[in-house]
């Protein structure tokens, strides 16, 4: 017996079994093994890995079934000959390739260069710091896993097979579209038909088709400044014309120069990343002017369901008579954003654009993931999430506020009254891009501010303190340490 | 008690307890049922609807535990005035849009119109249909749905929770990615490093990252004629300069025009849509041109598991020293579409700057998913599935040309050694798209050829008869019925 053959790891993800399987598996197909070479016995291997003979037995039944093994009397088990047939490999004739092989000038071919515009970036192992104030990321512990497991279970039924594993461009789901028109949409005022909403990757999915198909090289645009930099990258990858328009503590500010726009992004609900909402009167007042001038408004209503003070304000497309107001909503917040599931709500005509647009793009959305979303939101799932997630927020939302305060008496604040985060403006002399990399150090990440300003100077002296992925205990000592770190004076 | 609250289905894909979960979910969700409405007690629910006490016991216990009722002692159950508390809904404002909304003239705003562009289109209940010849659907007999599920259960295990919920742009799942690198790529004699290898949603959105980045207005784009009209109509919405290349039984054909382009589309595995592969001496060939007028090749090898003659030819990209070749799959076809996954693997530079255009485009592809697939490749259902598909697709392959050959002699058909369909030449006065329609009203589906197309005056007598979806026994009773609705002559 080979003893490299298998390892078994005890606290891994995978149970016993299926590491056995995988093992042997891995083993066939990358020619570790020969063909007809023999394999262990179940007795012999269940012995050497240290697991019941049950489990091997188990193993092994499986990969008989599925070909990968045979068996013969008194003999034993083999690698099949057939596991290595029909899967032809053909011969890498192509040499190593050569230093050389830099014979093409990608930097001329390229049309934009995507990769140079700045952006957040968050460490991938976030969760193993003491104090993560960081923005957008799931709380685990706020999550109904079993929930969310059994949806998917019941989305991958075989009753459902059908619905889900076809290539649907032209329609969503509709279960899931109906969920959205029926339950989400009326809690924030708005009435729409199916074929005015239409399910995308994630509200940035939203985004980017709506710029793709309202935004050329001589469009003027308009957004919030701060403002959220994907949408503004997105804008300059199309245009040169995007203004920056002052954020005061009522949102967008509406400036003479909002006048020229033809397309005016907000965030109104809680401004990005200032967190403050617009007031009816501003958003009525917004929206007078759409009319006069002519501007179309996208809306990006995410984070609606958190607001810890006052009655939501209605959305913006909800007061809207004219049709100028395209709405988009997001399931990242609530759900979780690896899922990438959002929504756009639009005129038909636009609708029926952006879905066109969107089957050359990326077709759809995943229809198992549609599914599972849908059948978590027509069970009540989704509502139960968002009522412990806004008692959660508004617990935290509250501590934090007080250990600000407390702690950094002197760092002002915009008014806030939800949302997930705080938008802290610390001393003028402060740089919040050394302070990340000091608190970084102390075990506290928190997300300087630079990034939202779409301006070459932009003041250093701002950053952004998220409590949706930190839990409630560590907030107070985690502001203290922060605190701690910042010098009183120049 | 209400009659109407709650109907149950018995032949519904959810089951029973699901059903009256949703039922009063929605009802108290959608204000059917007033805070502290009595509810139901679980005898009388039960008898009502003639199932199972423990059945509506459990389903109230779900409902208590949510915080959707509350139970009063000896007095029963009630809609919990939390349930309606912390859901708060704004009422709408907004007076139902009046008919003269459309003061927006939003032909005027659109930067193009993708929903203009023709393309394939196949009825949602093609399953209905007797002799379903349509490519690309998956036949649900031949999916390991169990495999997946169980794939897809471990994938959503508390221990991976961390890493897939959250979002991730700058890296796909590094177990899909290995197993990208590790199983798929060699078999197409293609090495690759992670960072050479990005995972798209589908290869649908690798072609529009790829055209997004290399192809601005006066980019020149070859590709084969006929050829595939979803990547056609993306160059179409970059440039006007699409060149339409003849395509022969080798595939692309190398004319002078060719050497004029900067980007060249092929599909050598098997040509789309006439399925004619490309021989090895037309590749070198083709690789020579490229570097010596210097333009680049995107090669999309879907299909490339589907070879019933001979052994696969290399991919291109595994015989480009230059590096010119940006390779394109899927596991779509394998897998199954509604899933989206697909992958490029491209020089790292092209990787980066796709990576930082999908971050503004959709992020990433579903992160559950990407591990589901991760997985089910890992522990060898994949290649399990992959036999499986080539003995079932061998098969069919061979029963419909026989049938061919017997029922429609007279048409012709490109020598063809693989894929999931037959190209179809008609006779001359054959007008496939009326031929189409005939032939759904008897229950066979067909895929009219002049959409492959890209010229005004495209040829009516070509269509795709496809054997991906169809079982074995109906093959050749469809093509003999099909060939009953040509007429011999005009």
């Amino acid at each position: 017996m080979r003893d490299w053959l298998v390892h078994i790891r005890r606290n891994e993800h995978a149970s016993l079994q299926t590491q056995i399987r995988e093992a042997l598996v891995s083993a066939i197909l990358d020619g570790q093994l020969a063909r007809e070479e023999p394999i262990p016995s179940t007795r012999k291997m269940a012995k050497s890995l240290g697991v019941s003979r049950n489990t091997v037995v188990l193993a092994y039944q499986g990969l008989l079934d599925d070909g990968y093994l045979m068996a013969r009397e008194r003999s034993g088990y083999y690698v099949a000959e057939k596991a290595l047939d029909a899967v032809v490999t053909p011969k890498p004739i192509a040499k190593p390739r050569s230093e050389a092989a830099g014979s093409v000038d990608w930097a001329a071919r390229l049309t934009m260069g995507p990769s140079t515009q700045a952006n957040f970036s968050k460490p991938l192992d976030w969760q193993t710091y003491a104090y993560p104030f960081i923005y957008g990321q799931v709380d685990h512990t706020l999550f109904p896993l079993a929930e969310w497991r059994d949806c998917s279970r019941q989305a991958l039924g075989k009753k459902w097979l059908g619905s889900w594993t076809n290539d649907t461009w032209a329609h969503d789901d509709p279960l899931l579209v109906e969920q959205i028109r029926r339950r989400i949409l009326p809690r924030r005022g708005i009435m729409a038909a199916d074929d005015e909403i239409l399910v995308t990757l994630g509200a940035q999915n939203a985004l980017y088709l709506l710029t793709s198909l309202l935004v050329g090289p001589k469009t003027r645009v308009a957004m919030e400044e701060p403002g959220y930099p994907d949408v503004r990258n997105i804008f300059r990858l199309q245009t040169e014309h995007v203004s920056l328009i002052p954020v005061d503590s009522q949102g967008l500010t509406l400036t003479e120069e909002l006048n020229a726009a033809d397309v005016v992004f907000t965030t109104p609900s809680h401004q990005f990343p200032t967190t403050v909402t617009m007031p009816l009167e501003r958003r009525m007042e917004l929206l007078k002017r759409a009319a006069k001038h002519d501007f179309i408004i996208i809306e990006d209503d995410y984070e609606f369901e958190t607001n810890y003070v006052n009655e939501p304000c209605p959305a913006l497309k909800s007061l809207d008579d004219e049709g100028r107001v395209i709405y988009v909503g997001s399931l990242s917040k609530t759900l979780f954003p690896g899922l990438r599931l959002g929504f756009l709500v639009a005129p038909k005509e636009i609708v029926a654009e952006a879905r066109a647009l969107r089957r050359l793009m990326v077709r759809h959305a995943p229809n198992n993931n549609q599914r599972t979303a849908a059948l978590f939101l027509s069970l009540g799932h989704h509502d139960t999430l968002i009522r412990r997630l806004h008692r959660t927020y508004r617990t935290r939302w509250e501590i934090m506020g007080e250990a600000l305060r407390q702690y950094m008496p002197d760092a002002s604040r915009v008014p806030s009254f939800g949302g997930t985060s705080f938008w802290v403006k610390g001393p003028a002399h402060l740089d919040s891009e050394e302070l990340g990399r000091a608190a970084t150090a102390k075990g506290i990440l928190i997300e300087p501010g630079r990034i939202t300003f779409g301006v070459p100077d932009a003041p250093r002296n701002y950053y952004r303190l998220a409590f949706s992925s930190i839990d409630e205990k560590k907030i107070e000592p985690g502001v203290k340490l922060l605190a701690g770190l910042i010098s009183p004076k120049p």
